[in-house]
């Protein structure tokens, strides 16, 4: 028996040696699932179907148990079931027709060079453990230095490699590179001064007492990122101290308004520390007047941060860059990759002007991140991180900033043309303009549309909030049905008197959306509203009833 | 001109739409690169080198302009590049000679499944953009759950699923686990009291009047990780906050002076609340005495937290989860997956026993993380994350937690085994004696030993410093030279008074790291070390001199 044993736990040992060791050939039993994995992703790839319709509970059954598996699966077993309860199951976020988010098409080079990233295993957070792969990402954050603020070559040759400096972080995405530039902003407002060693050092409430301000703020349009809000309870500054400043019609920041709360601020021995812009709002694509708020931030001495996160990559088109006019003036800019510079998940960046600003954040250890040396993660707020900049590294090369622009001036005359289809059709409404490649609409009747003229202020709710529950509702039906995907959200329009209304949400990023797509998506929406207000009938006769009434008038 | 223009416009967008185009045939261009990528990985997986001997200075050479490509690259092209230039000059961490990091060899499987990560470039920030591998997530996160605190079924069925609860977080890695970790404790001990709408709304500054503290306390080993220090920082409660408590001989820390340190807090009115225990250490690889931090921490009202990033997948042994016993009492645990469970790089996780702490940081917004949806996102630092938690699952399934628990206890035995060796060795000294698979150690001639126990306290003094840069050349030639790579550090043995002491840190992870690799790097150090004495002779005329005034006494 124990003879037996033995026996067996030298086998298990043997197979988990072996499942450690390079395949040698090519034929090999991994080969062959590599083999079938990618055929498999590659008919996913080509149906052009955002999801399968099949209820989440149902999902969950494949993946309800919390037990540990005790012993060994195959791996060509447990590919099969990735590929038929995973895959299977998974929404088709690249597909042309999934045009809800900012998730878009990836380049196809990049599977095969993923290889690469995932093989090698770097650990960037020093370069004992990533090697070249450090001066790589020190020269992506380089290049977009160079994008945003296009300093002279001697600048890039002083600072990109410099041990202690940094141009920058790369991170998992923009809600990190967020926090990191406000924990900048925060650290040098709150700077270490006579005694006081910082806030860094002494924390947030020594800080206070300090300095002797009543409160911190930073101020942002009130269409400003979620994540701002992360980051100021992360921060311990508080959600209340992002204080939201009003938008015009064309949801831009009130510059005056947010003078206005600066004095107000200052009058009441507030310190706000920074003035965030936008650019590209991620509910409507919307950017902030940047220059104005440069002037801003620097007549008030606020670190000015711009989240562009969203709409960065348009400086990559010759074209379009001039929307962004005033980004060069920013202290700190987060831009991700994994959204329209098209890498995978996980690649954000925030970019810093003045190489000396994150030494604000600067930190050491004994056995890594010694003084003096090249290691990046003596800046970052994560510590061990992938080499995902290799990934973006090539798309800059194999792309080139030609073909990027090419890909974002698409994408903004696809975004006009799908406007254009909304605003000739009789039954869509377009609540915001693209800007850039994002628009917000909703399905309206033309009766409808005409008896919203019309109706009392009662009745107008009335139809508002029922036309609120008809875009929640043909946008689930429409997500459901798995051929396409828009996505919704709430908004505040100056024509319905800033009530919240609910509206479908579109971002035309994907280069393989065509206009024939576009047309279909819309055709689809009116077909689920027709079947909706045949059903539920609360729009069509209330409808009738203003109409009827206007013309017995 | 013009219609040359357009008509390159037109093939350039022709080729842009290509590379977003799943190639057709196997044997296409794409096809033919990545067997080229998989066949130049597997020469450079199994050349068993750490490093190749080429200054950094000589790597930054290759990535030295800050200029952005104009012109698109040909993927070949680019591809040749990075071979030559990225994989060529990389660190091989998964190399069995490479034994100084917490990086190991992936299991190869790992390869062709993380294709499908990569290609379906899922969000799972929400489940519109990643749908089953949210469950998928929940579930992994339900396996840690019970991995560490074993509740019963009806439990994971009620919570792992559940909307608006979450049982943890998985994020890039430790240094966001264990900031994700304290925000919920800060949050929680700041919390809405009476008009007081709590820190992550009011901010630290207006919760610290409110509560009327002096100030806040976070108390860890001094062995704790840089992380914790950078958590202080990030969470506004100031590193000075993080209050070092002494390790007793075999590196961990002493609860008497923990406890006394909490009374001496008390008696200041500064709030302590949270401690942390360590379940191996960085440096040492040593684990605290958690039931005993876990009394203390009930007694006194903090938050329980123990970091274990590394150590943490001894839970998987039978045999060796006795180390951490009392971890089931903390309210939460952080544990890398990219350590010793062996998944690439960016998965760690936090882990809260009880599911409705994460709701002192739950937040919400518009277009996303809706009250009532069980989006991932609505309890993380971070916002978009790729579907890394995929290769975790099948690693799980695959290995099992049997075969974790082989890895495991072979890597502890490993260590034993080196302690062995090195204690033997009469050139060497153990410095830590491994308690799971990591131990230090530095290279001392014999002579030199014996000449400490009888030099003056001066002599004394100029040898160990001596030693230090002996060690510290060692370490460093040993790296160059590329065979292999061990780490290191500095740390206060009680054997040399807690004189701060650079040793050798080696990391016993990697499963194809046989005994005879471990003797050859014995012997490489030892051959480094000679050359080194002759060449730089301030260790062997000290030694003969007070070996010569001993003897002749």
């Amino acid at each position: 028996m124990a003879v037996v044993d033995l026996k067996k736990a030298d086998a298990t040992q043997a197979s988990l040696h072996r499942i450690f060791t390079v395949p040698e050939a090519p034929d090999s039993t991994l080969g062959r699932i590599e083999k079938e994995i990618s055929e498999n992703l590659n008919v996913f790839l080509q149906t052009h179907i955002a999801a399968r319709e099949k209820p989440l509970a149902e999902i969950e059954k494949d993946f309800s148990s919390a037990a540990l598996p005790e012993n060994p699966t195959f791996v060509s077993d447990h590919t099969h079931f990735l590929l038929n309860k995973l895959v299977a199951q998974s929404v088709h976020t690249s597909a042309p027709t999934f045009i809800g988010h900012m998730t878009s098409a990836l380049p196809y080079f990049l599977m095969p060079l993923s290889k690469i990233m995932i093989a090698l295993n770097q650990n960037l957070v020093k370069i004992e453990t990533s090697k070249a792969f450090t001066p790589l990402e020190r020269q992506v954050l380089g290049m977009l230095h160079n994008l945003i603020y296009d300093e002279p070559e001697p600048f890039y040759d002083r600072w990109m490699h410099s041990a202690n400096h940094s141009l920058g972080a790369f991170c998992s995405g923009g809600t990190v590179a967020n926090i990191t530039a406000l924990w900048v902003a925060r650290n040098n407002a709150l700077k270490p001064d006579g005694a006081f060693r910082g806030v860094a050092q002494e924390g947030l409430f020594r800080a206070m007492k300090h300095y002797g301000y009543e409160d911190l703020a930073v101020l942002v349009s009130e269409r400003g990122h979620y994540s701002l809000k992360k980051a100021a309870d992360v921060l311990g500054i508080g959600r209340d101290s992002l204080i939201p400043i009003k938008t015009d019609n064309n949801n831009r920041v009130v510059v005056s308004e947010m003078k206005a709360k600066l004095d107000e601020l200052k009058a009441k021995n507030i310190k706000p520390f920074a003035i965030i812009g936008v650019a590209g709002t991620t509910e409507t694509g919307t950017i902030d007047p940047l220059s104005e708020l440069a002037d801003l931030a620097h007549a008030y001495g606020c670190h000015f941060h711009v989240d562009a996160a969203w709409g960065g990559a348009t400086l990559m088109s010759n074209k379009y860059r001039h929307l962004l006019n005033g980004i060069e003036r920013a202290d700190s800019v987060t831009i991700d990759a994994h959204k329209q510079l098209y890498v995978p998940m996980g690649a954000g960046m925030v970019i810093f002007k003045n190489p000396a600003l994150m030494t604000a954040i600067e930190h050491h250890a004994e056995y890594i991140l010694r003084k003096g040396s090249k290691d990046l993660g003596s800046h970052t707020l994560e510590g061990s991180r992938s080499g995902m900049a290799m990934l973006l590294y090539a798309s800059l090369n194999i792309i080139s900033r030609q073909g990027y622009e090419m890909l974002i001036n698409n994408s903004i005359e696809k975004a006009h043309y799908f406007a254009g289809l909304i605003d000739a059709h009789p039954e869509f409404e377009l609540v915001t303009h693209p800007e850039l490649c994002l628009l917000t609409y909703r399905y309206v009747p033309a009766r409808t549309q005409q008896a919203l003229t019309l109706a009392t202020a009662d009745e107008r709710e009335t139809l508002l909030a029922a036309l609120d529950d008809l875009t929640q509702f043909i946008q689930k039906r429409q997500r459901e049905s798995g051929k396409s995907f828009v996505s919704r959200t709430r908004i505040t329009p100056e024509k319905w008197d800033r009530r919240l209304t609910t509206v479908f949400r579109v971002v035309l990023a994907n280069p393989l959306t065509t206009e024939n797509i576009l047309q279909d998506v819309l055709a689809e929406q009116v077909e689920i509203a027709k079947q909706s207000i045949i059903s539920s009938p609360q729009i069509r006769t209330l409808t009738d009833h203003i109409l009827t009434r206007h013309n017995t008038e």
